[in-house]
Parts: C-alpha cells; structure tokens; sequence
C-alpha cells in the first residue's frame, strides 16, 4: 500500500474529476459505503480464490475468545471491502424502499486485496465503479459501455479495445463440446487466465480439469468478430447460446463505439456474472483497464427479490500508471504549484503586516503560502524555487512605509515595485500567463 | 459505519470542497495515506484508551499460526488508520528527502475507532486536517487557526469559538499546586473530560489519582481569557508556564481571529501534543468541531530526527451534523437532480434515435439520464418526478419524423415542442431557471 504525495493526488483527482463528469452526464449520481462490512457480507461472493485474499478484521473485546477460536471465521467478524459491486448489491436490497425505480450509480473508492502486487496492481487501489440497477434491457449495457469509452476518450486513450461476451454464449460452447454442469466455473476460471497463460496453457489446463475436446473449445473460443452476425456464422454448428448472439447485437449497435468487439473467449473471473461481459485493455498493458457486467442474481442474495443490475468498474491506478508512462497529464496537472505567491518574512515586527497581506491577496481569490520565520532573502527564494512557487513577494521596512510590494518572478533576475491598490490585478496578470493549477 | 446515499453525498462533497478550496488558498498540498498502516506504527502514540480502540487485520496466510498465538499482537501485523497525524508523522520522516523544507499539506480521509457510536460520532469518520512541518514558529499556529475559522465562515458558521491553551501552561498549573511528574499525563486526562463531568466530577477523579490541591486546580483552570495579558493578572502568582502565555499572544495578535478566547481547561486527550492546543466549539454540540495543536516530538519517533510540526483536524461528520440540523446547505445542493433531462422510450424502433439524441445533448454539456425501457408515458413522468429531474424530453414517432421533440417541465402541464437545431439552447435556458447542482 502506498503514500501518495501532492503530486500524486493531483494526477489522481484530475482522473477522478474527469471519470465523474462524465458519469454525472449519462444520469448516474454518487454513493458512498463504508470500508468496513460484515465478514458475512463478502464471504462467498467472490469465489475460492477471492475468499482467501479477503482482509479479515479481529474481533474486539469481549468478543475476541482466543480460547476457543479454531479459526479465522472464529477470530473475525468485519472485514475490508473486496469491491465496490457487492456493497452495491446490499446497499440496493437494504435501501429498496429509499431508492427509485431505477437506481444509476457512480462510487469512486478504494478495495483491499490480500494480493502480490505487480504493475498496477496494489493491496489498496481504487475502484471506479458505474452500474445500473433495476433494467433488464439492453439500454443498460449500451449506456454504461458509452459512458466508459466516452471517461476514456477525454483523458486522451484513442487505442483501447472493448471486448464484449456473454456468459450464455462461453457456456452454451462449454456445453456443445461436453462439458458438464459442475466443471463450468471451474473451466471459466480456467479462460479468464487465457491472458497470462496463452492457448497451450489453457487447453492443458481443462484437459487436467477433465475436459476432453479443450483443443476444440480453445479454437472456438479464440474467433473474435465485430458483429454477432460475423460470429454466427464462423462458429461451430450447433452450438445454443439462447438469446446472448440478439442481446450482444443491440448492446454493440445501441452503444454506438467503434471500439467493441466481441470476444467468446473473454470470462471474467468473478462468479456473480449471469448474461454481458465487458474488459477493457489498450496495447501497453497486460490486464485490463476495468471490465464489468451483467449480475441479476446478486442483489436477490441480500433480499426478498431479485433485481437485475449491470456495472461497469474502472481501475483508477491501473489507468495512472499508462496515462503516467505516456506522458497523458496535461501542463496544468504535472507542473501544479501549491501557492501563487509567496510571502517572504524578515522580522518579527513585520510579521503582522505580512499575514495581512496573505488574508487581503486570498479574499481576492489569490493562493498565498507565507514564509513562517525570519529568514536571508536567498533562502526564501530558494524555498520558493523548491515547491515551485512562481512569484516571490517581498515586504521589508521600506516598502511597508511607502505601502508598496516588490514582487519578484521566478526565472527572472529583475523586481518589479508595485503600489498596494494595484497589487491584487498585478498578481493576476502575471499567474493568467503561467501554468496554474486550480480545481 | 454508515451508507451515504446520493444526498448525503452531496452534502459531503459541498463542505469537502470548501475545506479544499480554502486550504489551498493558504497554500497547503494535498496528502493520502493508505487506510492500512503496519500496526507497530499506531501502537503507543494515542494512550492507553486509543490502542484499545484500533482495528487491527488479521494475519494472513502462513503468517496466521493460531496454536501459537497468545495475545491480540500475535494475531494481527497490520491495522486501520486511527487519525491522519501518525500517519503524517511517519510520511514526513521517511520522505524527508522529497519534501521541502516547510511541508504545508491537508488530508481529508476517513479514520477508523472501535467506539461506541454517539450523535456526530461513527466508528468510520472523516478527519480534514491540515498540518504545516518543519517550523516553530508562531507564524504557523496562526496561520493555521486563520485558515481553519476562515473554513468555517465559508461553511456559514458565524457562532464559533475557538479555545486555545498550551501544554506548559497547563503543566505549570498543575505543578504549582503539586501534581507529580508522574500523575501530569493522567491528570490530564482526567481534565480533558470536563465538558462531560463538569468541575465537581473533575475535582472528584483528580482526588482518586491522589491529587489533594484538585479544587484550586480546577478553580484556575475555570478561567478564561482574551489575551495572555488579562490570564496573567488573573492567575494565582508563583505559577510558572515558561514561554507559553508569550506565545498564546503571539499566535493571538498574528491570527487576528476574534473568535478566539485562552481557555487554561483545554486539555485535548492525545498523549503527542507538546505546545499550544486549540478545540473549535459551537454551542448546539457538545464535544468539538474540530481540534489540534503542536506535537513537535511526534515525527522524531519515526526517524533520526525531531522536526516540529502543528495541525489542526476539523470533523467532517459534526460538520454536517450542525449544518443538517440548522438546514445550512445551500438549494442547489438540498435539491439537487441526478440530470437534467429524463429522455423518454416508447418502442425498440426509436431506442437508437433516443440514444443518440442523448449523446448529442450530453456532448453540449447538459446531463440526460434516458428511460432504459418502453413503457407508458405516465410511468416515465413518474419516475422523472420520483429523481427529480425538471425536464422530460418525448421523442415518439411522430417527433421523429418532423425532426423536433416534446418538452415537458415537471410540475407544469403544458408541453411545448421544439425543433432538434434548437434543442440545446431551449434546454439550457430552462434549467438556467432551476436550482441546479453543479460541480
């Protein structure tokens, strides 16, 4: 887990100020669940693999009995949110009654996961989540993957890639080739891996898991198409995916984004998915930059009823970490200032008159950092120069009698002597022409 | 812990916003730690009473040995953040090279405590703070109380008032009057809860630690003051508090906040704070607003060096609960829509011309949310009005074919139809009308 330094937050509130926007635009509105939920809550919606990387917290007090715990689900009874789909999920059967008929989304915060990390990859990171709960229409799908192309779009990403499937469609080729009810999660935990271990290393992996025909289901898997009509007629005859081919078709033709397409191969690991999958990748990174899909049957785990919904989620550092090695942060972000001026300080009797200052400048609107103890010119200068300051005000005995500054700009060796009354236009003028940082 | 819903988002995010824009005015960077700290880093510096009430993970994996663990520290290595001063703490020790000489930052993150929950007061809170490192100066305590009550106004606080007091003088009071080096902390403490159980309870429990002088005590401590020079005069002679009643007035005089008054009762429980404290008080709530003060040995317990540092936390969550009660959030925020148009959909012909009539809307920067399946035109209104959502937009058939659309205002009964070329500037000038939330 790391420390992110002003620097770091800039870039990561600039993606975050873009990625609500554009969700506040397509209707969607903010929600916010807490860090911490019942061990229950999470235990069992994520799979094997996802139970193990759960942060567990122990119990408090009397509660805690070191006795007679024989285990972690003995020693624990909270724990740290895993994603941000399956609090969504409670918070829509808890609140049915609060929330309208159709329930439009957006929660940016961060997920812990007891993982090793890797490139993009952290214990904490931040999820950037967007769902539609309440539709079973494919208006759903078509808008959420809108929403995602048009987040990636205004941060300068032109070469990802949707891919799009439908988990009717992965089990009706499972099924063709022969593979049995209890084998299909193992089998789509098996592909979702089709990334990192290639074609071989799948097909190896099915046939341990029993599967005979891995070779053909690892071809079959591996055609992708812009249409679902091009894939009806390249896949194999016989194979039923129910109404996935129709649904995949309106999603693609409603959304109306060049970048999808379809591919039977994509799984997504997560157990709680019922109909359209999505991921998201661009060329220079391995791993998605989020991915998502259709889940009608979580919310009824937390409820009376089921309720469909549909999601998208976006990994915020996962896109920090290609916009940084592309260089995609505009001027303003990578060069961010914390202060407009700075206020230089020389003696205690001038203090007074300096904060002053700093309070008239900022009632004008003006970000002002004071120098906090006296202190030589050049090192208040220095100072500046280190956190990138660019203009240098200057209040000694002299100019306070002739109630008149000196400012001196970054970068350039002469000062210029201003009158009080035209400070504040000065100022602005001189900041209008520099790079600036402002929310 | 809490869900926050739309509204109570909102809420949030206007006073986060403000808090942001006047930090930044004062030239302060924005900071984020991880929620997770290494436990070894929260032990020890919050008293006996905080280590009790930190979260603390579960080991995981191999590291978990449950025969062979006797104690809460055999079981957990890693635990929940339980302010963001510790936190700071160990960033600025083990940056030290990264940041400047003067580290001005703020951080607004939630903080976890295993408490028992009370109005204004949740097992997952949200701290604002704002800390500036690396001087001693009084400079920085005004500043610091400037910032924060300049806060408040914003927020539309007019009712504040700000206690200040200094650990020496506080020691010296009880010094004078016998208390042992070793029974200081405690007796602290114990003071500390005297907005709980009032002077006759303090006087009580200071007795029990075997403070025989505790009503003189607790009779000094009663008395407040505007300026040191008044306290002075007004204090039992002989006690002796070092440079802290010259400090008390310089932060006084360079703060210029007339909200201030010295309060030689302010204790603040944290066992790190080394010079003058301060507590924001508004009558409607007991307990603060905020709080904070000098803590210039803290950062030295995580590196080589001491480097003196200040802050001051502000509590969003009594914030808002202040502000709830006294229906202090402006309009646009009580009232905000998730959109500003509802576009309607009344058969699988016209989906596609909705939305792409949504994304010519939204591409002019007006925020439509579309019905995501055919239904009546009642049904839709109503959910429209159900959101709140001022303007619905009916394209059905005949619309489409005379290139124009219906539009109905919420809460009048007349429609009006409007050519598509005007669409945009119509939609416009009728939400100008309208309370609107914005970022």
């Amino acid at each position: 887990m790391r420390d992110f330094l002003p620097g770091d937050v800039r870039k990561r509130e600039y993606v975050i100020s873009i990625i609500k926007q554009v969700y506040e635009l397509y209707g969607f509105e903010p929600l916010e669940t807490p860090a911490v939920e019942n061990l229950d809550t999470l235990l069992g919606k994520y799979g094997d693999e996802g139970n193990q990387l759960i942060f567990r917290i122990l119990k408090r007090g009397g509660k805690l009995d070191l006795k007679h715990s024989n285990s972690e689900n003995d020693l624990s009874d909270l724990a740290l949110r895993y994603d941000l789909t399956v609090p969504l999920a409670r918070v829509a059967a808890q609140y049915r009654d609060k929330l309208p008929k159709f329930f439009k989304r957006y929660q940016i915060q961060p997920v812990w996961r007891a993982d090793r990390p890797a490139r993009g990859r952290f214990r904490e990171f931040f999820q950037c989540d967007v769902d539609w709960i309440g539709s079973e229409s494919p208006v759903v799908e078509a808008e959420l993957i809108s929403a995602v192309a048009e987040v990636l779009r205004r941060l300068g990403f032109s070469d990802f890639r949707i891919r799009i499937n439908h988990r009717d469609l992965l089990f009706g080729i499972l099924k063709h080739f022969g593979v049995a009810g209890e084998l299909l999660n193992s089998a789509i935990t098996v592909i979702d891996k089709l990334d990192k271990t290639g074609p071989a290393g799948v097909t190896e992996e099915l046939k341990l898991l029993g599967i005979e025909r891995a070779d053909e289901i690892v071809r079959v898997i591996g055609k992708s198409a812009d249409s679902a009509a091009e894939l009806r007629t390249s896949l194999t005859a016989g194979i039923s995916a129910g109404e996935a081919l129709n649904t995949l078709d309106s999603i693609i033709s409603l959304s109306s984004c060049p970048e999808i397409v379809i591919d039977p191969s994509l799984a997504r690991g997560l157990s709680y998915y019922t109909g359209a999958i999505f991921e998201i990748n661009v060329p220079d990174l391995s791993g998605s930059l989020g991915g998502g899909g259709r889940y009608d049957g979580l919310i009824g785990m937390f409820g009376k009823q089921d309720i469909p919904a549909c999601g998208f989620s976006l990994g915020l550092e996962r896109i920090l970490v290609v916009m940084d090695e592309r260089k995609m942060f505009p001027p303003e972000i990578e060069l961010a200032a914390p202060a407009d001026v700075l206020i230089t300080l020389f003696s205690k009797d001038t203090v007074r008159e300096s904060l002053r200052l700093a309070s008239d400048l900022r009632a004008a609107g003006i970000r002002v950092t004071v120098y906090p103890e006296p202190d030589k010119i050049g090192k208040q200068i220095k100072y500046a120069d280190q956190i990138n300051v660019p203009i240098v005000l200057i209040l000694g005995e002299s100019e306070l009698s002739e109630q008149t500054v000196a400012l001196k700009q970054l970068g350039q060796s002469r000062q210029i002597i201003v009158k009080r009354s035209q400070l504040v236009d000065e100022i602005k003028a001189m900041t209008a022409n520099l790079v600036r940082f402002s929310q």
